[in-house]
């Protein structure tokens, strides 16, 4: 038991059914395993090798972003404020053309993964091409990640011709599957208007038999829906349901232009929603109707979206905005409270990545993907309710430990 | 010539017309004012008492903040993902009525003051009751502020007797002005469904003799606006009008529910708006239309509004909500362009409060009020444009150094 932690006098928000909030408490750490959580006094020092003080702070689950591309921070800031197809065609793609190749995605995926780690983020769930350098950046960060290699029916970084991009995707997942302990490859289609129906099919096929999740966005814009609809088909996610690749371990990223039907669909498949709300507002994609999607018990967790429609993987500000978001768009105050968010930015998004039974909260059994967050700062106090504090108050910069898998990556608020 | 303090070798970002952007710049500053700011080139070391090193850091205005409750910090997560009237009336003005009282509004300005200045403000506009108490933790803190004594046609904190309600503010400007280099009195009635006509028209007045600025929440919620119809009056904004309460010196706050007949009579009056984005969403109020605002060239800055309805006082955040606001609610990528947030958290917020003169912007006379932001973290980086880097990326714990009046108040990111 050399490798114990014991993380001490906390406020303890396990994000667990039922919401506890336990004060004083303790997380006993075995082999990168949660042991045991709850009130200190129950825990005994005795042949533990690390003792970490969490008073006055909270001990609560790493956060899970659900939806990125890490190597697009090479992007951030590059074309600001302009219309969709602009910053795509004009911008995006050409400097993609041109600056993506594996070493600038290895750097920027490391880079993206200190500025998650700094922010209070121990897992996330990404996709790109030269998927291989991202996993290698992600596994030189130590941070968790779901890895999907990208497929796109268009000639694409890494993959020059696109009658390869399955193959290409499968020996990814091959390769890199029970290669590396927090890594889980995947597989992620860009969407049902970049991908013909063989294209899917044949990946989620693919994805199934290797038994990884599938991940495609969908329902982004109002156009991609009209642009199915022109094609004579009904909706996105009832072609999608169509074509077979709607089920429980399909994420579907985005799902904003969606309605009661197609929820229905989704329920029904037991599929999953990435929620990207910056993203979705500052390209004016529109307002996922996620409050309808949690009522129906739909898993779906929380993603920034690259940094180049965003700006930041910063999950403190994203919750803080999602939380705003569906009560302006509701009208209703009520809406989206503080401790939803917090769910779909923890548990519920480890659900939503296939991640439900490794991390998103503080249980027995599970990794110990923890993080610590100050409470001393003027903009925490006073603390009324600790989920308000932790929604609309607390900053990335309130993060001042983080562990994955019992590994100290960020100490005093400084990467290790 | 012994206060002089030379800012040097930044990226100075000035907000005086056309945005202008200047690499390797200093800022000289001589008994709290800014005598000159350019290329770092032009300034000797010759003589200057204090050199700051600017380097790998953004030099800009001191953010200012439109509209503050500063005491009610105190509240901050208090009563949060409610309806509006369980709210105010359950929650809210019964902790008022038990809580507010001279000790505590100072206590807790002082408090919102520090989160202030740590997250780069270094102007605020406020209004309260005991505002004079305000005053003394405003003072004490060193930050600069417009300070409105409260006027509301009922029994409220300091004023039990609403008939004393003009008498008592009118004492708090007198006292107040001139005796504070920083602080600005003002007199704030708090709305036109709160206080009568008679009470508008006699603050106004009193506000115009005295040369200073009048503050109202006007036009927040669809109720308000209905409230003054079902009384036989047209929109609140003509109802104003009426009263002659709108002039250039009337600041008008959220201005949520106004059409462009509202707008037009806004624009000739020259009256002043203040945007609050994060409270207006949280309460679920409705959306400012701040950019046909801004299109008539009406002053609108930017306001965090008080704790208990943000719930805290970071601009960084509120600029980065601000964008990507209005973005989704015109469906439109290109609105609320970086550029035009920063202005509105800079140099058109000290237009809107009467302070355009004084601060907002570094150019020569005006006041040392600068902040330094560092670029270092990996959210900061690439920088293709600092506008975008500062409104989409930046957070409040980038803010280094603050300096109001050419007084240091918080350096290497913490409070003197």
């Amino acid at each position: 038991m050399s490798n114990d932690i014991l993380i001490e006098n906390g406020l303890l928000i396990p994000m667990t059914q039922g919401r506890p909030v336990i004060e004083n408490s303790s997380v006993l750490i075995s082999n990168g395993i949660i042991q045991d959580a709850g009130r200190a006094e129950i825990f005994s020092r005795y042949d533990v090798k690390t003792c970490i003080d969490a008073k006055g702070k909270i001990i609560m689950p790493g956060l899970v972003n659900c939806h990125t591309h890490l190597p697009m921070s090479m992007f951030r800031g590059f074309a600001d404020d302009l219309p969709l197809d602009v910053w795509l065609n004009e911008h995006i793609f050409p400097a993609e053309a041109k600056q993506v190749n594996p070493e600038t995605v290895e750097k920027w995926a490391y880079h993206s993964c200190t500025e998650m780690l700094l922010s209070g983020t121990t897992t996330c769930c990404d996709g790109y091409f030269y998927e291989e350098n991202v996993v290698k950046a992600v596994a030189a960060s130590g941070i968790r990640a779901v890895a999907g290699q990208g497929i796109i029916d268009f000639p694409a970084p890494g993959v020059p011709d696109p009658l390869q991009n399955i193959n290409i995707a499968v020996d990814f997942v091959k390769r890199t599957k029970d290669r590396y302990a927090n890594i889980y490859p995947s597989i992620f289609c860009h969407s049902a208007y970049t991908c013909s129906a063989r294209t899917l099919i044949k990946a989620k096929s693919a994805a199934s038999d290797l038994g990884v999740m599938f991940q495609i966005h969908a329902a982004e814009t109002e156009n991609e829906k009209n642009m199915v609809k022109e094609a004579g088909k009904s909706s996105i996610i009832e072609y999608l349901e169509l074509t077979g690749v709607l089920d429980e371990n399909t994420l579907l990223v985005h799902g904003v232009w969606i309605d009661d039907d197609d929820i229905e669909l989704i329920k029904k498949a037991g599929a999953k929603v990435a929620h990207c709300p910056e993203s979705n507002m500052k390209l004016a994609s529109g307002i996922a109707p996620v409050t309808s999607l949690i009522e129906r018990k739909v898993a779906v967790g929380l993603g920034t979206d690259g940094c180049a429609s965003n700006n930041d993987h910063d999950l403190f500000g994203e919750m803080d905005t999602a939380a705003k978001l569906h009560k302006i768009a509701l009208m209703d105050p009520c809406a989206m409270d503080a401790g939803t968010v917090l769910e779909m930015a923890t548990i519920k998004g480890a659900e939503a990545i296939g991640l439900g039974s490794v991390t998103g909260s503080i249980e027995k059994g599970k990794k110990a993907d923890i993080i610590l967050v100050d409470t001393d700062k003027p903009h925490m106090n006073p603390m009324y309710n600790p989920f308000s504090a932790l929604v609309y108050s607390a900053k990335a910069s309130d993060v001042s430990l983080v562990m994955v898998g019992g590994r100290i990556l960020v100490q005093n608020g400084k990467l290790l």
